[in-house]
């Protein structure tokens, strides 16, 4: 069954399909307040369940209470179809540490997460979902 | 002569070269505040000289003071050679009515904007840059 948003016509992706989705795809838009200014950066993750995990080179796209509420945005269309699909997760985002939870460094480490850019990204961080949603066009 | 900043070894760059890139696509992402909240949505847009424009559904993305600070993100990765590039608009964005700018209005409905999501896209939303960055990886 496919669930149509009555105001856009727009297809609406349920969250278990969203999350089959961003295991497909490896670079995503990370959405974060900083100064009081929207910014957003890509960057390249990869899921750990249905977090969102990702290494940073430095603090400042996660400097103090941007932690606290964050966005990250994965999509992909077509321009020969004019067919896609975007998924957006909203949710907090906690640094990975051994003393935080050395578990999930464990996890994290068998996580394939493979920076693009060619320079340290020493910090590991996690983004736990409180929403996932998605919508697919064309 | 590349740019290569000193802290990352990532390629910058230039403003002009941003320009040329942001002209071969045609989804980026719009980083806004909502209800302190950041919030990333794929939009399909067009330049208008350095401009980013694009149509808008509904007041969601830019209602008030959103408008008043917005970014604006397009990349592009190729997953085979692991290279890509990234361009970030920060600007403000302001709606484009006849009243407010007809030569704009004219200008704005010459260039090809077509929103791949088939329903009504009343307003049309014009970024005016403050900044453009751009970096290459890979």
């Amino acid at each position: 069954m496919k669930l149509i948003a009555s105001n856009t016509g727009v297809e609406i992706i349920s969250s278990d399909r969203c999350l089959e989705l961003l295991a497909t795809e490896e670079i995503g838009r990370l959405g974060v307040i900083v100064g009081g200014q929207p910014h957003v950066v890509p960057v390249n993750y990869a899921l750990d369940g249905d977090a969102i995990v990702f290494r940073s080179a430095d603090g400042t796209k996660l400097d103090g209470a941007a932690r606290a509420s964050v966005v990250f945005e994965v999509d992909r269309f077509d321009r020969a179809t004019r067919t896609g699909w975007s998924v957006i997760v909203h949710g907090r985002a906690e640094e990975v540490t051994a003393l935080s939870d050395p578990a999930l460094v464990d996890r994290v480490a068998r996580v394939q997460l493979d920076p693009w850019a060619d320079f340290p990204k020493d910090h590991v961080v996690r983004i736990v979902p409180r929403t996932i949603t998605g919508r697919r066009v064309g």
